[in-house]
């Protein structure tokens, strides 16, 4: 509970219409697109501006109020759960686009800015935003770079880190600082936007930002490869890559989530293979084309059954729709997913779907495997239902099998959903004791009241999975 | 002084011969490349690894000795100055290329390797590793990630920030920590990787990296581009940049840095003009025809008096050299040579270098101005002499109105050269207050004692200017 006190002065700073502590209000916001994980915020807040956000944050630290920075709440790591009660913070009235800068090839946007209209908006000049997260329709940038999302053009374009220039940032202390700027080159002090990137909203709030675009490619191809064999499909991947060719994407899809896709997009997309490859390239078209053939080369070398390059840019869009739509085609199966994001070095996948697969038939489980195979990074999903107990634990103990696994093949726990609530009992895998202890330092450091998204990133006691239902 | 009990304990870790104290060996680690800065350590020591390093530092920490990890000090900040004495690391020892992995397209590479040897050593295996700071031929991967170095291909390609995929670091405690990985995407937790790279030793000493690699350009082309006029250089970048064409390398050079550089490199260029565009592109030979046909037409609609590419690599190469003795032949003229490196949004380049002559000629100084135009990273270099105090005096006003107009216009008080000792008094204009006070409780959280070189980054009392000379 806000004291009266505390919420007329903070409804003195927005104004009361951005203020709201109903229970309906409060409820919307009590979960993110991480379900099984709900708690009631105290309040909503939508602050106008920079200055408010600043206010509304001194408040806060002072009377140590849990701030949670949430954008359309798509992430899938519980990171925008307001798992300590407390305000979570809207940026419905920050949702601009303030700048398009051709020459200097930036966009200075406000973090509530859906990252579709971004991209779309950046189009319209010829220009380029890449970073294309599935949830890209709905979620924002203020959301993406708390998050550091990833997506299908990860593989050769990086991830929304590899875009951030610059940012204004509100601190715990209600401090405003600007970092980076439009500068291809700036080394004064610490990289604060990069540890900005990715920091869940544990750091300060992201009030504004300056990203890099580039040119928009001239063309675009789609091609399917598909497999009987899934370590086939695997070794195509290291191959291409080995043969140095980076394309835009190269995504996988096994045989079980290929069904489920099927049945829910209905494009025609074969279901009677093991394994299939979605490969785009873009670029001037001669490179395109030429690529497309050694690619298409490559994959029929390594057994292929076949290899088929999309003839429209209509069926190349239906595509990449379906794949987009694996998470939601899968949820629809069983009451519970669990889908999880284990990455490895891009050499390793044949081996990490093969173990997958032996710790799926260990436990007695259905996991199916999709994601982007180019970057190591695949979402093992499990299908099941929380009110089966007993399964739900065989579930826990198979993805701590996968997690520990992907670690030993030189990989991280997560590669692009964050740690939030539901990783961090395991993020010490990854960063070891030492690696943890610095980063609550960091933490410690800025947010030493701890009011900035707390019980994120970090675990506490329990190391307990937390289960993902739908 | 090393107490004596501390010194036998040091040598009983790296052996007697890695520990030198005596008056030479500390003389010769008492300056870098950055000449008026010289302060004597207590000793230099060249550790034989990882756990040597951590025992070291350990040690250090608990006795507050500064340490001061050095590759070849070639640094234009005073960096590996040991202003305040204690340690200099040496990373002899750790000089080798672990590993170049062809399938994950990384290298794992040791502190101590030479830059140009480990971009030899991958482009025999047809790879790229792109940052190239202008003292590639000695520099070290470990200097340059500390100093997060650029070049002459950051335009296209980025800087070192963008190639290093993960680190081992020992912390001020003595742990060791492994961050990232060979991993396209990894968000588990803050992103150590780019905090410590930039962070001019001052966080950690940095044992390991994991570098990315990319696909060798499969063609090049190189072209000089003459102008009578300042501006129209200026805006033939502007205008590359704005027809969506990114070239690998978009370097400026005025005048009288023209006339230095063909008197010492002889390779006829042309003097008689006011500047020079050196524009080089990368990729499939197609693409890379193509950008030099349009490039060249823009530069001709920006008066250009004369368009030419190189007819061959010899004399492709020969420009790339001249470009790269700038400094060392600016040096040969006068005693004490000031170099800056100011950097502002690539559109603002033109004002900046009508900015800096106008100050020039307002102080009465002679300022040759070169550098990365396309990043808007220019070099204004000031060829003075330390003795001459009242010119001395003007120089630093000057430099201290060309950091506040480059800050003006939106840019930096440093691109690529760090701020060490030098830009030290700096720092507020970019980073602002409440910036440099969050970057110090980044510092004080890793490094309590303040052993991990000691008297960067951070200005102490005096902003007095301190002045290069050679």
């Amino acid at each position: 509970m806000i004291p009266a006190e505390i919420k007329a002065k903070l409804q003195s700073i927005v104004g009361a219409e951005n203020y709201d502590d109903s229970k309906a209000g409060r409820l919307v916001y009590s979960f993110d697109a991480t379900p099984q994980f709900q708690s009631l915020p105290d309040a909503v807040i939508a602050p106008r501006n920079t200055a408010e956000v600043s206010k509304v944050v001194k408040i806060c630290n002072e009377q140590q109020i849990p701030l949670v920075p949430r954008g359309s709440g798509t992430n899938l790591c519980a990171g925008t759960c307001p798992t300590e009660g407390g305000i979570v913070l809207l940026f419905k009235h920050l949702n601009a686009i303030l700048e398009i800068d051709e020459e200097n090839l930036t966009a200075t946007v406000q973090p509530g800015v859906v990252t579709l209209d971004l991209i779309h908006a950046v189009e319209e000049k010829g220009l380029f935003y890449p970073p294309d997260p599935s949830s890209m329709k709905i979620s924002t940038i203020g959301g993406n770079i708390n998050e550091n999302s990833g997506g299908l053009r990860g593989l050769k374009y990086g991830v929304t880190r590899d875009y951030v220039m610059g940012l204004e940032v509100v601190l715990a202390n209600g401090d405003i600082i600007q970092t980076g700027g439009k500068l291809a080159k700036d080394v004064a002090g610490y990289d604060l936007t990069r540890l900005f990137v990715g920091s869940e909203g544990t750091l300060g709030i992201v009030t504004k930002a300056i990203l890099k675009l580039i040119p928009v490619p001239e063309d675009k191809m789609t091609m399917l490869a598909l497999y009987q064999d899934l370590e086939a499909a695997a070794k195509s991947v290291s191959k291409i890559i080995a043969n140095k060719i980076i394309p835009t994407t190269l995504e996988f899809l096994d045989q079980p989530t290929l069904k489920v896709v099927e049945d829910f997009a209905q494009i025609g997309l074969p279901t009677d293979v093991k394994a299939v490859l979605l490969i785009e390239q873009d670029g001037p078209t001669d490179v395109v084309q030429r690529d497309m053939i050694k690619m298409a080369a490559i994959c029929e070398e390594e057994k292929a059954v076949s290899v088929k390059v999309a003839e429209s840019e209509a069926e190349a869009d239906g595509l990449r729709t379906a794949r987009r739509s694996a998470l939601s085609a899968l949820a629809r199966l069983k009451p519970t997913t669990i889908l999880e994001d284990a990455t490895v070095p891009r050499s390793e996948i044949a081996k990490m779907v093969l173990a997958t697969n032996e710790i799926a038939e260990k436990y007695g489980l259905t996991i199916c495997t999709f994601g982007h195979a180019g970057d190591g990074n695949l979402h093992p999903t499990c299908l099941t239902d929380v009110r089966n107990h007993e399964e739900v634990e065989r579930v826990e103990k198979a993805f701590e099998e996968i997690f520990v696994k992907a670690i030993e093949l030189g990989g991280t726990i997560t590669g692009e959903h964050g740690v939030g609530v539901m990783k961090a009992p395991y993020l010490e895998l990854k960063a070891g004791k030492e690696g943890i202890a610095a980063m609550k330092a960091i933490k410690h450091s800025l947010d030493p009241n701890n009011i900035m998204n707390p019980g994120k990133m970090f675990a506490k006691d329990s190391r307990k999975r937390v289960v993902v239902s739908r």
